[in-house]
């Protein structure tokens, strides 16, 4: 299959246009749909909420009458079942475009190659795997949940230049800048769920909760806390606000008298909650993206069991020294071999402090 | 003093000539000139090494008669006293240059002023400024050696991504990639002296050299072992090759016989010699800058005596754990405000490994 010029351009676009459904899609992957004729752009459109139309219908309904005879660029292949709304397959065949160009095929067991196939049997002209990685990378939250059958876990931390996350103390306000706290809020949009441990809670009392500057609308994460023996309650910060909150215990906990946030048992051993049940837990529950927010104790679980598809790392210019509290913990690493290699995916200055991004690299 | 794109062209062209002195010109400065007639360039040179011409008059020799009204740029005040070559000033004076601009002073006692009143007495325009930040940043060692007594220090390490330099059994082959290892090599051809700790010799037996690839000329820096009791002259690596190395040691020590290396005692406490007479008998010997490869102890200690004016770090996409060792040791930092903060000066992606410029935040 070979794409030209113009092809790139538009699917290009229509990745973007896809990206601006981050903060509002979930569960739904981001889909965005241009339709053109040659260089000239017809419609855009990108899927919104859960429940409300497809990319397609909103790049339909922008097109009008031009879409007769129009490509489609779709980042996702088009659907061809009756959900929420009608199969975006017959909408665009009903529309008369003669060309569908899909960045990937959609993996979802009532999808998966069912709208290519419509489209061609109605003569439809269909092209796929334009930008596939960038799709793929777009959407690798919900592919994780289709795929894997568990959330795509984010480790979001904020440490020194020497690797530390607090004092010795605990201290840890605030050790990166407010720019970076600004820009954390983003990407705790983009999660259907912020994690946290009891740990956390009883030492910072987190709120957990989104608070983007500007008008930008977005669906407030579940806020879930991993408190096997439900010794946290008491601190409420985490159940202020209008997001959700999800405790998650171990199964012979009963909860106090008067509890009445929303809970659920996990398998256990040992008073620590099986990590893999929680993700699967929150897959489940149709979380695409987990942020965690945490401590040393279980982002090191988390890492140690093979759990993290990316680590967000906010490094402060400035030194705590060696007394201060590390980035992880229950590290046990004796020699060279056994290190845990990463491969920095993005670095970029946000205020004072440097914003990393890396992928943990499998097998090492 | 207003300057003109064109001046800022030439300027910038100037800064760039001198850098090309980096490995060689010390303990000189770093300088080029650049000589003009408007946009054209006539001629161009830098300093090269000491005792030899001065990038004035490698300038001149190149524009020969185009140097007649034309303007000359430096990057440091033309000098005005016989020292290895005649005075600067009076070379562009006899050669008709109109006008000189310099980016800064040269504020060596011998000079300081006395080049551009030499000028503007036989009637060549003067101005003084451009660029001065940038000239300033260039020569920041020799500056720091001329005006504070003390050579440029900059501490090199490599660590993990969570902070760690080595494991805990001492390990640290390699933490950083080859590519790192390899722009270190300019890091110390830069410097005029390697300065290293007896822990880091009696570990890891370093040989301290410049090894680069290509025919890049250097002057080999001079290799510093900081060794009070003169216990680790049987590790010998560091007195291989070209480069002279000089221990420096408690003044009470008297030297094994058959030690024949350079040496000189250095006033000390309780073992641990002065730092700051370390630097400043190293500045008494001419050296510019210091390049630090040793461990945290060390480290650490000229990091908390406010001695370092440079951290370059190079930091590896690897978890070491946090049984690992620290970036940095005895810094004892109970509260927030006691952290040490430093300003991010530049980011670069070296090979896989991340290389930060740092410098330390005075007063903090």
């Amino acid at each position: 299959m070979t794409f030209n010029a113009t092809d790139h351009v538009h699917m290009a676009h229509a990745l973007r246009l896809a990206e601006r459904g981050a903060y509002t899609t979930r569960p739904n992957p981001m889909v965005g749909c241009v339709i053109a004729h040659g260089d000239e752009v017809v419609g855009e459109g990108f899927h919104q909420r859960k429940g409300g139309p497809h990319a397609e219908v909103f790049a339909l309904q922008d097109a009008g009458k031009r879409a007769v005879d129009a490509t489609a660029y779709v980042t996702l292949e088009p659907c061809a079942h009756v959900g929420s709304t009608g199969p975006c397959a017959d909408a665009l065949i009903e529309a008369g475009v003669a060309r569908v160009v899909a960045a990937m095929r959609d993996p979802f067991p009532q999808v998966d190659g069912k709208g290519f196939e419509r489209l061609r049997a109605a003569g439809v002209e269909v092209a796929e795997g334009l930008m596939e990685a960038q799709a793929r990378a777009l959407n690798r939250a919900w592919l994780s949940r289709v795929e894997r059958g568990r959330p795509w876990v984010r480790i979001k931390l904020a440490m020194s230049l020497d690797g530390r996350t607090a004092l010795a103390n605990g201290e840890s306000k605030w050790i990166s800048c407010e720019a970076s706290r600004a820009d954390v809020m983003h990407w705790r949009a983009r999660a259907g769920a912020l994690l946290t441990g009891s740990g956390t809670v009883l030492a910072d009392d987190p709120q957990l909760t989104v608070r983007l500057d500007g008008d930008a609308g977005f669906v407030p994460p579940l806020r879930v806390v991993l408190d096997p023996g439900l010794a946290t309650i008491a601190r409420g910060r985490v159940r202020e606000g209008d997001a959700p909150t999800l405790y998650l215990h171990a199964p012979d906990v009963k909860p106090p008298r008067g509890f009445t946030a929303a809970r659920a048992p996990v398998q256990s051993t040992k008073g620590e909650l099986d990590l893999e049940a929680v993700l699967a837990l929150l897959a489940a529950r149709e979380i695409n993206e987990v942020q965690v927010e945490t401590g040393a104790t279980l982002s090191g679980a988390l890492l140690r069991a093979g759990l993290v598809d990316e680590l967000l790392l906010y490094v402060a210019p400035v030194l705590l020294g060696d007394r201060a509290r590390p980035l992880f913990q229950g590290m046990a690493i004796d020699d060279m071999a056994q290190r845990m290699r990463l491969e920095l995916v993005e670095t970029r200055r946000i205020g004072d402090d440097l914003r990393l991004l890396l992928t943990p690299i499998a097998g090492s």
